[in-house]
Protein backbone atom coordinates (compact mmCIF):
# COMPACT_ATOMS: atom_id res chain seq x y z
CA UNK A 1 0.00 0.00 0.00
CA UNK A 2 1.82 3.26 -1.37
CA UNK A 3 0.05 6.06 -1.94
CA UNK A 4 1.25 8.92 -4.24
CA UNK A 5 2.92 12.01 -3.07
CA UNK A 6 1.17 14.88 -4.79
CA UNK A 7 1.96 18.45 -5.23
CA UNK A 8 -0.38 21.20 -6.09
CA UNK A 9 0.35 24.24 -7.38
CA UNK A 10 -1.32 27.24 -6.66
CA UNK A 11 -2.43 29.91 -9.08
CA UNK A 12 0.71 29.97 -10.57
CA UNK A 13 1.47 33.49 -12.70
CA UNK A 14 4.02 31.68 -15.56
CA UNK A 15 3.17 28.40 -17.30
CA UNK A 16 7.02 28.13 -17.59
CA UNK A 17 7.38 27.14 -14.48
CA UNK A 18 4.45 24.91 -14.37
CA UNK A 19 6.69 22.74 -17.05
CA UNK A 20 9.72 23.48 -15.06
CA UNK A 21 8.22 21.65 -11.85
CA UNK A 22 6.88 18.87 -14.37
CA UNK A 23 10.36 18.36 -15.09
CA UNK A 24 11.56 18.61 -11.51
CA UNK A 25 9.03 16.19 -10.31
CA UNK A 26 9.65 13.35 -13.17
CA UNK A 27 13.65 13.69 -12.68
CA UNK A 28 12.95 12.40 -8.75
CA UNK A 29 10.36 10.24 -10.08
CA UNK A 30 6.94 12.08 -8.51
CA UNK A 31 3.88 11.76 -11.22
CA UNK A 32 1.04 13.14 -9.30
CA UNK A 33 0.66 17.24 -10.38
CA UNK A 34 -2.53 18.71 -9.49
CA UNK A 35 -3.21 22.94 -10.56
CA UNK A 36 -5.18 24.77 -8.86
CA UNK A 37 -6.91 28.10 -11.39
CA UNK A 38 -3.32 28.13 -13.26
CA UNK A 39 -3.47 31.87 -14.96
CA UNK A 40 -2.37 30.15 -18.46
CA UNK A 41 -2.72 26.79 -18.90
CA UNK A 42 -2.29 24.70 -20.99
CA UNK A 43 0.46 26.46 -23.19
CA UNK A 44 3.55 26.34 -24.97
CA UNK A 45 5.99 27.45 -22.80
CA UNK A 46 4.84 25.25 -20.52
CA UNK A 47 5.38 22.08 -22.77
CA UNK A 48 8.64 23.88 -23.57
CA UNK A 49 10.45 23.88 -20.22
CA UNK A 50 8.58 20.28 -19.37
CA UNK A 51 11.28 18.82 -21.65
CA UNK A 52 10.69 14.99 -21.61
CA UNK A 53 7.96 15.33 -18.63
CA UNK A 54 5.24 16.54 -21.11
CA UNK A 55 3.39 12.98 -19.88
CA UNK A 56 3.19 15.00 -16.67
CA UNK A 57 1.70 17.84 -17.94
CA UNK A 58 -0.90 15.80 -20.16
CA UNK A 59 -2.24 14.16 -17.12
CA UNK A 60 -2.11 16.96 -14.88
CA UNK A 61 -5.15 18.13 -13.52
CA UNK A 62 -6.80 21.70 -12.94
CA UNK A 63 -9.22 22.24 -10.09
CA UNK A 64 -10.89 25.54 -9.41
CA UNK A 65 -9.93 25.83 -5.96
CA UNK A 66 -7.41 24.02 -2.99
CA UNK A 67 -9.79 22.26 -1.82
CA UNK A 68 -10.87 20.37 -4.32
CA UNK A 69 -7.05 19.63 -4.99
CA UNK A 70 -6.64 18.28 -1.86
CA UNK A 71 -10.01 16.37 -1.04
CA UNK A 72 -8.91 12.86 0.04
CA UNK A 73 -5.54 13.40 1.04
CA UNK A 74 -3.59 12.74 3.51
CA UNK A 75 -1.03 14.28 5.07
CA UNK A 76 -0.88 17.83 3.85
CA UNK A 77 1.89 20.07 3.96
CA UNK A 78 2.17 23.90 2.71
CA UNK A 79 5.60 25.56 1.43
CA UNK A 80 6.70 28.93 3.01
CA UNK A 81 9.62 31.18 3.27
CA UNK A 82 8.62 32.49 5.95
CA UNK A 83 10.92 31.26 9.25
CA UNK A 84 8.60 31.85 12.28
CA UNK A 85 4.72 31.23 11.70
CA UNK A 86 2.63 31.18 14.70
CA UNK A 87 0.78 28.72 16.15
CA UNK A 88 1.44 26.33 12.93
CA UNK A 89 4.34 23.06 12.68
CA UNK A 90 7.18 23.76 10.34
CA UNK A 91 9.42 21.23 9.29
CA UNK A 92 12.61 21.73 7.09
CA UNK A 93 12.53 20.08 3.68
CA UNK A 94 14.37 17.00 4.79
CA UNK A 95 12.45 15.99 7.55
CA UNK A 96 9.31 16.99 5.68
CA UNK A 97 10.16 14.57 3.21
CA UNK A 98 10.69 11.71 5.68
CA UNK A 99 7.59 12.40 6.69
CA UNK A 100 5.88 12.05 3.06
CA UNK A 101 7.18 9.33 2.39
CA UNK A 102 6.10 7.79 5.75
CA UNK A 103 2.88 8.84 5.64
CA UNK A 104 2.62 7.47 1.65
CA UNK A 105 4.20 4.02 2.19
CA UNK A 106 1.29 3.46 5.06
CA UNK A 107 -1.67 4.90 3.61
CA UNK A 108 -3.96 4.57 0.80
CA UNK A 109 -4.47 8.48 1.03
CA UNK A 110 -2.15 10.90 -1.30
CA UNK A 111 0.29 13.17 0.54
CA UNK A 112 0.23 16.74 -0.85
CA UNK A 113 2.43 19.42 -0.71
CA UNK A 114 1.24 23.05 -1.77
CA UNK A 115 3.11 25.89 -3.59
CA UNK A 116 1.71 29.45 -3.78
CA UNK A 117 2.38 31.68 -6.51
CA UNK A 118 5.67 33.11 -7.60
CA UNK A 119 4.97 36.72 -6.34
CA UNK A 120 3.43 36.03 -2.95
CA UNK A 121 3.35 32.63 -2.09
CA UNK A 122 0.66 31.51 0.26
CA UNK A 123 -2.71 33.00 1.41
CA UNK A 124 -2.79 32.71 5.36
CA UNK A 125 -6.66 31.30 4.19
CA UNK A 126 -4.68 28.53 1.93
CA UNK A 127 -1.97 27.70 4.89
CA UNK A 128 -5.07 26.65 7.23
CA UNK A 129 -5.92 23.76 4.96
CA UNK A 130 -2.00 22.44 5.55
CA UNK A 131 -1.11 19.89 9.40
CA UNK A 132 2.19 21.76 9.15
CA UNK A 133 4.68 23.90 7.08
CA UNK A 134 7.56 23.21 5.52
CA UNK A 135 10.77 25.45 4.66
CA UNK A 136 13.61 24.78 2.86
CA UNK A 137 16.56 25.93 4.80
CA UNK A 138 18.05 29.08 2.56
CA UNK A 139 20.54 32.19 3.11
CA UNK A 140 18.84 34.16 5.77
CA UNK A 141 20.34 37.50 3.72
CA UNK A 142 18.52 36.17 0.59
CA UNK A 143 15.95 33.42 0.88
CA UNK A 144 13.73 33.46 -2.32
CA UNK A 145 13.79 30.73 -3.84
CA UNK A 146 11.84 30.29 -7.32
CA UNK A 147 9.19 28.19 -7.61
CA UNK A 148 10.87 25.53 -9.95
CA UNK A 149 13.86 25.39 -7.10
CA UNK A 150 11.67 24.86 -4.72
CA UNK A 151 10.06 22.21 -6.06
CA UNK A 152 12.97 20.62 -7.29
CA UNK A 153 14.82 20.87 -3.51
CA UNK A 154 11.66 19.24 -2.45
CA UNK A 155 11.07 16.41 -4.92
CA UNK A 156 14.79 15.69 -4.47
CA UNK A 157 14.84 15.69 -0.49
CA UNK A 158 11.72 12.70 -1.14
CA UNK A 159 13.48 11.12 -3.80
CA UNK A 160 16.22 10.71 -1.07
CA UNK A 161 13.54 9.76 1.63
CA UNK A 162 12.20 6.91 -0.34
CA UNK A 163 15.36 5.46 -0.68
CA UNK A 164 16.96 5.52 2.80
CA UNK A 165 13.52 5.94 5.30
CA UNK A 166 12.59 3.03 7.15
CA UNK A 167 8.83 1.45 7.11
CA UNK A 168 7.30 4.15 9.24
CA UNK A 169 5.11 2.51 12.23
CA UNK A 170 1.70 2.21 10.90
CA UNK A 171 -1.34 4.27 12.00
CA UNK A 172 -4.21 3.56 13.92
CA UNK A 173 -6.39 4.73 11.65
CA UNK A 174 -5.95 6.99 8.28
CA UNK A 175 -5.13 10.70 9.01
CA UNK A 176 -8.61 13.06 8.37
CA UNK A 177 -9.07 13.75 5.00
CA UNK A 178 -8.97 17.71 4.59
CA UNK A 179 -12.54 17.69 4.12
CA UNK A 180 -13.50 15.67 7.04
CA UNK A 181 -11.56 18.33 8.68
CA UNK A 182 -14.00 21.16 7.25
CA UNK A 183 -16.82 19.43 8.33
CA UNK A 184 -15.62 19.21 11.70
CA UNK A 185 -14.59 23.29 11.60
CA UNK A 186 -18.31 23.73 10.22
CA UNK A 187 -19.68 21.99 13.11
CA UNK A 188 -17.68 23.40 15.61
CA UNK A 189 -18.62 26.75 14.30
CA UNK A 190 -22.34 26.08 14.42
CA UNK A 191 -22.18 24.89 17.92
CA UNK A 192 -20.42 28.16 19.19
CA UNK A 193 -22.95 29.95 17.39
CA UNK A 194 -25.71 28.42 18.55
CA UNK A 195 -24.24 28.82 21.76
CA UNK A 196 -23.49 32.02 21.74
CA UNK A 197 -19.62 31.85 22.18
CA UNK A 198 -17.85 35.14 22.20
CA UNK A 199 -13.93 35.07 22.45
CA UNK A 200 -13.08 38.46 24.35
CA UNK A 201 -9.46 38.39 22.79
CA UNK A 202 -10.18 37.75 19.27
CA UNK A 203 -13.01 38.88 16.15
CA UNK A 204 -13.99 35.75 14.93
CA UNK A 205 -12.20 35.18 11.34
CA UNK A 206 -9.21 35.16 13.58
CA UNK A 207 -10.59 32.89 16.14
CA UNK A 208 -11.57 30.33 13.68
CA UNK A 209 -8.03 30.57 12.16
CA UNK A 210 -6.52 30.10 15.72
CA UNK A 211 -8.75 26.63 15.70
CA UNK A 212 -8.21 25.49 12.62
CA UNK A 213 -4.11 25.86 13.23
CA UNK A 214 -4.93 24.08 16.49
CA UNK A 215 -6.76 21.23 14.69
CA UNK A 216 -4.51 20.53 12.20
CA UNK A 217 -1.70 20.51 14.07
CA UNK A 218 -2.99 17.75 16.20
CA UNK A 219 -3.13 15.95 12.62
CA UNK A 220 -6.33 14.11 13.68
CA UNK A 221 -7.12 10.71 12.29
CA UNK A 222 -10.64 9.78 11.24
CA UNK A 223 -11.68 7.86 14.59
CA UNK A 224 -10.41 11.51 16.45
CA UNK A 225 -12.74 13.58 14.04
CA UNK A 226 -15.80 11.32 14.81
CA UNK A 227 -15.40 11.41 18.22
CA UNK A 228 -14.90 15.44 18.22
CA UNK A 229 -17.99 15.14 15.76
CA UNK A 230 -19.94 12.64 18.03
CA UNK A 231 -19.38 15.32 21.47
CA UNK A 232 -20.45 18.20 19.02
CA UNK A 233 -23.79 16.21 18.12
CA UNK A 234 -24.28 15.14 21.29
CA UNK A 235 -23.94 18.77 22.55
CA UNK A 236 -26.02 20.04 20.11
CA UNK A 237 -28.89 17.57 20.76
CA UNK A 238 -29.02 18.48 24.37
CA UNK A 239 -29.36 21.79 24.03
CA UNK A 240 -32.23 21.52 21.70
CA UNK A 241 -34.31 18.91 24.18
CA UNK A 242 -33.59 21.61 26.82
CA UNK A 243 -34.98 24.47 24.24
CA UNK A 244 -38.45 22.38 23.71
CA UNK A 245 -38.57 21.53 27.04
CA UNK A 246 -38.57 24.81 27.82
CA UNK A 247 -40.97 26.39 24.89
CA UNK B 1 40.50 28.86 8.43
CA UNK B 2 37.94 28.25 5.96
CA UNK B 3 38.00 28.23 2.25
CA UNK B 4 35.68 28.92 -0.63
CA UNK B 5 33.40 26.29 -2.32
CA UNK B 6 33.91 27.53 -5.80
CA UNK B 7 31.62 26.37 -8.41
CA UNK B 8 33.10 26.70 -12.00
CA UNK B 9 30.71 26.46 -15.41
CA UNK B 10 32.48 25.45 -18.14
CA UNK B 11 31.62 26.94 -21.38
CA UNK B 12 27.96 27.64 -20.36
CA UNK B 13 25.81 28.21 -23.83
CA UNK B 14 22.41 30.37 -22.49
CA UNK B 15 23.83 33.21 -20.41
CA UNK B 16 20.17 32.73 -18.63
CA UNK B 17 21.66 30.11 -16.73
CA UNK B 18 24.46 31.63 -15.09
CA UNK B 19 22.25 33.99 -13.79
CA UNK B 20 19.91 31.17 -12.76
CA UNK B 21 23.17 29.32 -10.84
CA UNK B 22 24.46 32.90 -9.15
CA UNK B 23 21.13 33.05 -8.16
CA UNK B 24 21.17 29.61 -6.75
CA UNK B 25 24.10 29.97 -5.18
CA UNK B 26 23.28 32.89 -2.95
CA UNK B 27 20.18 31.51 -1.77
CA UNK B 28 22.02 28.69 -0.51
CA UNK B 29 25.02 31.50 1.00
CA UNK B 30 27.85 30.08 -1.76
CA UNK B 31 29.78 33.36 -3.62
CA UNK B 32 32.72 31.58 -5.42
CA UNK B 33 31.88 31.72 -9.23
CA UNK B 34 34.40 30.98 -12.25
CA UNK B 35 33.18 31.09 -15.82
CA UNK B 36 35.36 29.05 -18.07
CA UNK B 37 34.87 30.82 -21.99
CA UNK B 38 31.26 31.32 -21.18
CA UNK B 39 29.52 31.64 -25.20
CA UNK B 40 27.55 34.94 -23.88
CA UNK B 41 28.83 36.56 -20.62
CA UNK B 42 28.27 39.24 -19.46
CA UNK B 43 24.32 38.94 -20.79
CA UNK B 44 21.21 41.21 -19.74
CA UNK B 45 19.38 38.08 -19.37
CA UNK B 46 22.29 36.37 -16.76
CA UNK B 47 21.40 39.43 -15.02
CA UNK B 48 17.60 39.33 -15.31
CA UNK B 49 17.61 35.29 -14.09
CA UNK B 50 20.49 36.29 -11.41
CA UNK B 51 17.62 38.18 -9.70
CA UNK B 52 19.01 39.56 -6.40
CA UNK B 53 22.48 37.79 -6.92
CA UNK B 54 23.84 39.78 -9.51
CA UNK B 55 26.24 40.70 -7.00
CA UNK B 56 27.57 37.30 -7.92
CA UNK B 57 27.59 37.94 -11.35
CA UNK B 58 29.57 41.17 -10.82
CA UNK B 59 32.38 39.62 -9.25
CA UNK B 60 32.34 36.01 -11.37
CA UNK B 61 35.82 35.89 -13.12
CA UNK B 62 35.76 34.48 -16.35
CA UNK B 63 39.10 32.35 -17.47
CA UNK B 64 39.56 30.94 -21.03
CA UNK B 65 40.75 27.48 -19.72
CA UNK B 66 39.37 25.14 -17.15
CA UNK B 67 43.05 24.72 -15.80
CA UNK B 68 43.24 28.73 -15.29
CA UNK B 69 39.88 27.93 -13.45
CA UNK B 70 40.75 25.37 -10.58
CA UNK B 71 44.43 26.54 -10.26
CA UNK B 72 45.29 26.38 -6.41
CA UNK B 73 42.39 24.79 -5.98
CA UNK B 74 42.27 21.51 -3.09
CA UNK B 75 39.50 18.98 -4.10
CA UNK B 76 38.00 19.28 -7.40
CA UNK B 77 34.75 17.30 -8.11
CA UNK B 78 33.11 17.15 -11.61
CA UNK B 79 29.48 16.80 -11.98
CA UNK B 80 28.47 14.24 -14.03
CA UNK B 81 24.88 12.27 -14.71
CA UNK B 82 26.24 8.93 -16.16
CA UNK B 83 25.96 6.39 -13.39
CA UNK B 84 29.09 4.55 -13.89
CA UNK B 85 32.63 6.06 -15.27
CA UNK B 86 35.42 3.52 -15.29
CA UNK B 87 38.23 4.38 -12.92
CA UNK B 88 36.91 7.46 -10.86
CA UNK B 89 35.48 7.81 -7.93
CA UNK B 90 32.04 8.54 -8.27
CA UNK B 91 29.99 10.67 -4.93
CA UNK B 92 26.38 11.28 -4.56
CA UNK B 93 25.64 15.06 -4.12
CA UNK B 94 25.00 14.10 -0.20
CA UNK B 95 28.43 13.05 0.59
CA UNK B 96 30.08 14.85 -2.22
CA UNK B 97 29.03 17.91 0.15
CA UNK B 98 30.35 16.55 3.31
CA UNK B 99 33.94 16.29 1.38
CA UNK B 100 33.53 19.64 0.42
CA UNK B 101 32.84 21.38 3.53
CA UNK B 102 35.49 19.62 5.10
CA UNK B 103 38.06 20.12 3.33
CA UNK B 104 37.39 23.88 2.69
CA UNK B 105 36.97 23.89 6.64
CA UNK B 106 40.55 22.36 6.88
CA UNK B 107 42.19 24.31 3.98
CA UNK B 108 43.68 27.96 3.06
CA UNK B 109 42.70 26.38 -0.65
CA UNK B 110 39.08 26.72 -1.98
CA UNK B 111 37.17 23.21 -2.96
CA UNK B 112 35.88 23.09 -6.51
CA UNK B 113 32.90 21.68 -8.26
CA UNK B 114 32.85 21.59 -11.82
CA UNK B 115 29.49 21.98 -14.38
CA UNK B 116 29.70 21.13 -17.61
CA UNK B 117 27.87 22.39 -21.25
CA UNK B 118 24.15 22.54 -21.08
CA UNK B 119 24.04 19.82 -24.15
CA UNK B 120 27.28 17.48 -23.43
CA UNK B 121 28.17 17.84 -19.40
CA UNK B 122 32.11 17.66 -19.19
CA UNK B 123 34.27 16.33 -21.57
CA UNK B 124 36.57 13.44 -20.62
CA UNK B 125 39.59 15.59 -20.73
CA UNK B 126 37.73 18.04 -18.17
CA UNK B 127 36.71 14.93 -15.79
CA UNK B 128 40.45 14.25 -15.53
CA UNK B 129 41.10 17.40 -13.81
CA UNK B 130 38.92 16.12 -10.80
CA UNK B 131 39.60 14.15 -7.85
CA UNK B 132 36.03 12.13 -7.78
CA UNK B 133 32.68 12.56 -10.08
CA UNK B 134 29.59 14.31 -8.15
CA UNK B 135 26.33 12.79 -9.28
CA UNK B 136 23.29 13.51 -8.43
CA UNK B 137 20.80 10.49 -7.50
CA UNK B 138 17.30 10.33 -10.02
CA UNK B 139 14.80 8.73 -11.63
CA UNK B 140 16.64 6.53 -13.92
CA UNK B 141 14.22 6.97 -16.54
CA UNK B 142 14.52 10.71 -16.82
CA UNK B 143 18.20 11.58 -15.19
CA UNK B 144 18.35 14.79 -17.29
CA UNK B 145 18.16 17.91 -14.38
CA UNK B 146 19.51 21.04 -16.27
CA UNK B 147 22.21 23.15 -15.56
CA UNK B 148 20.57 25.35 -12.94
CA UNK B 149 18.52 22.88 -10.95
CA UNK B 150 22.04 20.72 -10.15
CA UNK B 151 23.84 23.34 -9.41
CA UNK B 152 20.28 24.68 -6.95
CA UNK B 153 20.88 21.28 -5.35
CA UNK B 154 24.53 20.85 -4.99
CA UNK B 155 24.61 24.56 -3.39
CA UNK B 156 21.91 23.03 -0.82
CA UNK B 157 23.42 19.87 -0.21
CA UNK B 158 26.07 22.19 0.82
CA UNK B 159 24.70 24.35 2.84
CA UNK B 160 22.95 21.50 4.96
CA UNK B 161 26.14 19.91 5.35
CA UNK B 162 27.76 23.39 6.50
CA UNK B 163 25.48 23.48 9.30
CA UNK B 164 25.22 19.95 10.15
CA UNK B 165 29.01 18.27 9.30
CA UNK B 166 31.64 18.21 12.20
CA UNK B 167 34.89 19.21 11.64
CA UNK B 168 37.13 17.22 9.72
CA UNK B 169 40.16 15.81 11.16
CA UNK B 170 42.64 17.73 9.84
CA UNK B 171 44.97 16.32 6.91
CA UNK B 172 48.91 15.67 6.90
CA UNK B 173 49.44 18.43 4.36
CA UNK B 174 46.96 19.97 1.55
CA UNK B 175 45.73 18.70 -1.02
CA UNK B 176 48.24 19.19 -4.10
CA UNK B 177 47.25 21.78 -6.34
CA UNK B 178 45.69 20.85 -9.87
CA UNK B 179 48.85 22.99 -11.46
CA UNK B 180 51.25 20.45 -9.02
CA UNK B 181 49.06 16.92 -10.11
CA UNK B 182 49.97 18.59 -13.86
CA UNK B 183 53.45 19.10 -13.69
CA UNK B 184 53.71 15.64 -12.05
CA UNK B 185 51.86 13.91 -15.07
CA UNK B 186 54.12 15.58 -17.47
CA UNK B 187 57.21 14.91 -15.49
CA UNK B 188 56.05 11.31 -15.71
CA UNK B 189 54.90 11.17 -19.24
CA UNK B 190 58.79 13.00 -20.14
CA UNK B 191 60.11 10.08 -18.00
CA UNK B 192 57.87 7.14 -20.00
CA UNK B 193 59.29 8.58 -22.80
CA UNK B 194 62.62 8.52 -22.23
CA UNK B 195 62.44 5.22 -20.65
CA UNK B 196 60.69 4.41 -24.76
CA UNK B 197 57.95 3.14 -22.05
CA UNK B 198 55.08 1.36 -24.78
CA UNK B 199 51.91 -0.10 -22.95
CA UNK B 200 50.93 -2.91 -25.65
CA UNK B 201 47.36 -2.79 -24.39
CA UNK B 202 46.48 1.24 -24.67
CA UNK B 203 47.37 3.57 -27.07
CA UNK B 204 49.49 7.09 -25.60
CA UNK B 205 46.73 9.06 -24.72
CA UNK B 206 44.11 6.58 -23.41
CA UNK B 207 47.16 5.20 -21.30
CA UNK B 208 47.58 8.72 -20.05
CA UNK B 209 44.20 9.29 -19.02
CA UNK B 210 43.99 5.92 -17.32
CA UNK B 211 47.49 7.16 -15.39
CA UNK B 212 45.82 10.50 -14.23
CA UNK B 213 43.02 8.72 -13.37
CA UNK B 214 44.30 6.63 -11.28
CA UNK B 215 46.61 9.42 -9.13
CA UNK B 216 43.62 11.48 -9.15
CA UNK B 217 41.49 8.78 -6.86
CA UNK B 218 44.77 8.77 -5.21
CA UNK B 219 43.91 12.20 -3.72
CA UNK B 220 47.82 13.27 -3.41
CA UNK B 221 48.52 15.53 -0.94
CA UNK B 222 51.67 18.18 -1.38
CA UNK B 223 54.23 15.59 0.57
CA UNK B 224 53.42 12.78 -1.83
CA UNK B 225 53.39 14.69 -5.10
CA UNK B 226 57.05 15.99 -4.14
CA UNK B 227 58.02 12.46 -3.37
CA UNK B 228 57.05 11.21 -6.35
CA UNK B 229 58.51 14.05 -8.58
CA UNK B 230 61.93 13.27 -6.25
CA UNK B 231 61.50 9.31 -7.30
CA UNK B 232 61.44 10.47 -11.06
CA UNK B 233 63.38 12.96 -11.13
CA UNK B 234 66.30 10.26 -9.74
CA UNK B 235 65.16 7.81 -12.19
CA UNK B 236 66.47 10.61 -14.92
CA UNK B 237 69.43 11.65 -13.34
CA UNK B 238 71.00 7.98 -12.97
CA UNK B 239 69.81 7.57 -16.80
CA UNK B 240 71.91 10.58 -17.71
CA UNK B 241 74.85 9.94 -15.10
CA UNK B 242 74.28 6.60 -17.14
CA UNK B 243 74.05 7.79 -20.55
CA UNK B 244 77.01 10.17 -20.13
CA UNK B 245 78.89 7.50 -18.67
CA UNK B 246 78.25 4.96 -21.83
CA UNK B 247 79.25 8.35 -24.14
Amino acid sequence: MTAPIRFVLVETSHPGNIGAVARSMKNMGLTDLVLVNPREFPHPEATARASGADDLLARARVVPTLEAAIEGCALVLATTARTREQHFRVHEAREAAARLVAEARSSASPAAVIFGTERYGLSNEHLLRAHALLRIPANPEYESLNLAMAAQLIAYEIRMAQRDAPVAAPRDAPLAAPEDMERLFRHLEEVMHEADFRDRTQSGTHLMGRIRRMFNRAELDVNEVNILRGILTAVQSKRRRAGSAQA
